[in-house]
């Protein structure tokens, strides 16, 4: 990649990455979820592009969403991994500084020196944001330090420290089963002292709030992490970058790689918005996320519509007049597994300058025969780059 | 293969990987062996299988029998390469332990201060273990050093040395050709001294005892090595893996990998053992030897056969109900070249959770076309533990 970033020649172009989260699936009756959708729209533009199937990490790995979508932006999901307390943050809509200490909580229940469930009962996601507004009305500050409690869902939330010194090199608490003893959150280096000492008073100063409570009693911590320091789109490609999600955590991921973050509720909003600030940008990433959450369901009926709905979408998208157009997706969530999957995901690029592969459908068999083979995500941004003319030739 | 290890989780399913050594080939008359091959029962489980070509370890490399075998089992035969001593002493069955020195031995024919056939008339393996225990009863020991020494076929030996401090930067004794003059055994490094002076001593030792033999009257000394360490399958998959093999070289590949070593003599026997144990072990390492035997024979007629034969056997196997199957090899060995050659081995991989390609015949030309593409051979572990869903998702 650092030979792609020394080729980048700005230009007016502009680039559309529509990310169907999970798009990619498994067969139920010879046919996968994208092969049994009416998609007219998407057929109608694989058959004027060039499709291929995307690796999102490697042969036989299920990347989570945070992997799957840095390789799509070109960032090598191994040499960058982004801990689970971010990837908290970032979920409930955390702002991240770069020295924050993220880190994930779980509200749990304690009773006769052991944890009795790691999930507190599994509690609603209100009782869940009263108790971490008891937590966070309560604690504001260690030393220094401010804290910001957020909650997630079910029993999960996020916490951020911000200030000085901090490090993640400290043990989790977390026993990771039921009926044993929490474990001692310990520093394991020197560096981490300081911060074991405010951990350990965070969670004092939450069990006293929590005291009363009858199943959310104790917190566990996990996931220490801070934000990764990656070199932004701005200047790593020379692009204005935007990123339009409904959902928190893929903003965050957008966030991370330095998009402007541009607000929607609904998949429809999203495309007003794309459309409104068309001109603002020269790169947008557009996810949806549902085709994903339908999959990790089972739902593959449901996936299917989605997908439908996805087709009737692309006419307003394709309205706009993008230079380049890629349809792809982070990893695949076939229904079959209700989770995602090591498939490689179908990817179709657009552009006046593709072998276009002329299939008749949008669909993992035709991404297989597609003139991009099956391929790298992490070769998706050098396509995108090089389909709108902003690398210049390598070498004379 | 680290971040596979980091992901796994075991579980009760059962793989079972199936080496058909050698069986790449390349056309006669428009068709390969594999093509010409009536073969129903492996194209019957072609159709539900997705298909692929494995490249051993890069393009143009034509593999032994052990790097080909160690990237199948998922260990990067660049970084792990094994001498021909080691291949050697494990071809005859020999356990060996992590510091022994292992050599190969030629017995060869001497006259006139010259090598004048480094095989010694190829005399009868029956000659050679005669020779090999007159060696073995005479030399059990150099210094504090305990000598092994075990007749292979034909003319070749192994020597296993066991003791401390040995080295294998020693040059070899073997000019590699006719009536040249055998080579001095040299230290190539400082630290090697003693073992030079060890092997010149074995060798005197050993001239002295063959010095009435007509044809085997010298030793050439070559392919000194050492056991590579290599994390076993076991502890580095969390499995319980066994081997099934008539050669003892794949065994002993089988050894470095930490499998289990389970006897047969013949194929119908490697059936009944895959069988009687299939309770005992989640992951099975089947190999078959003599389409390989056939294709370096330039037997293209026999090759067949064999494949057919084992299209017959493939029905009994099917019976046992794996969860994951992959038929592979370790390497194409065409009759048209009577060799190993470079060329990618068809793959086949059959789970409940594969996008199946509907291929009409298990061959060359279907796997080219199949939804695994042409992948690297170190894939394939990687994807038998994704499909047996022993690998968890990575990041978040």
């Amino acid at each position: 990649m650092e030979i792609i970033k020394s080729l980048i020649v700005p230009n007016e172009r502009k680039i559309l990455l529509i990310v169907l989260d999970g798009l990619g699936g498994l067969p139920k009756n010879g046919k996968t979820e994208l092969e049994a959708a009416r998609t007219p729209n998407l057929d109608n533009l694989a058959k004027r592009s060039i499709l291929g199937l995307t690796i999102p990490v490697n042969y036989g790995i299920t990347p989570g969403s945070v992997p799957g979508h840095l390789a799509l932006f070109g960032y090598d999901p191994i040499k960058y991994p982004v801990g689970r307390g971010v990837i908290e943050a970032l979920g409930v809509g955390l702002s991240l500084h770069p020295d924050d200490l993220c880190i994930r909580g779980n509200f749990a229940t304690f009773k006769n020196g052991v944890i009795v469930d790691r999930r507190a009962g599994r509690i609603s996601t209100e009782e869940n944001r009263r108790l971490c507004e008891l937590l966070q009305s309560n604690i504001r500050r260690i030393s220094n330090t401010k804290i910001i409690i957020r909650s997630s869902e079910g029993h999960r939330f996020a916490i951020v420290m911000r200030g000085e010194g901090l490090s993640t090199y400290v043990s989790e608490s977390d026993p990771l089963r039921s009926d044993e003893e929490p474990r001692e959150i310990k520093p394991l280096r020197d560096e981490a002292k300081k911060t074991a000492e405010m951990l350990k008073e965070l969670k004092d100063r939450a069990l006293e709030l929590l005291k009363s409570e009858e199943r959310a009693n104790y917190i566990l911590l996990r996931g220490y992490s801070k934000f990764p320091s990656l070199e932004p789109m701005s200047t790593f490609y020379k692009l204005d970058p935007a990123c339009i999600a409904t959902y928190p955590c893929y903003r965050g991921i957008g966030k991370l790689v330095g998009m402007e973050i541009l607000q929607a509720k609904t998949w429809e909003e999203e495309i007003e918005v794309l459309k409104s600030s068309f001109n603002d940008f020269d790169f947008f990433y557009l996810h949806f996320k549902e085709t994903d959450t339908k999959g990790e369901d089972g739902d593959f009926e449901g996936k299917i519509e989605l997908i439908e709905k996805f087709d009737r979408l692309l006419e307003k998208i394709l309205k706009l007049k993008f230079d380049v157009i890629a349809i792809g997706s982070d990893h695949s969530t076939p229904a079959l597994l209700k989770g995602h999957s090591w498939h490689p995901s179908p990817f179709l690029l657009y552009s006046p300058y593709v072998r276009s592969d002329g299939a008749e459908k949008f669909s993992e068999r035709s991404c297989k025969k597609g003139g991009l083979g099956i391929f790298p995500a992490l070769g998706v941004m050098p396509l995108l780059l090089a389909h709108s003319l902003k690398l210049k030739k390598f070498g004379a």
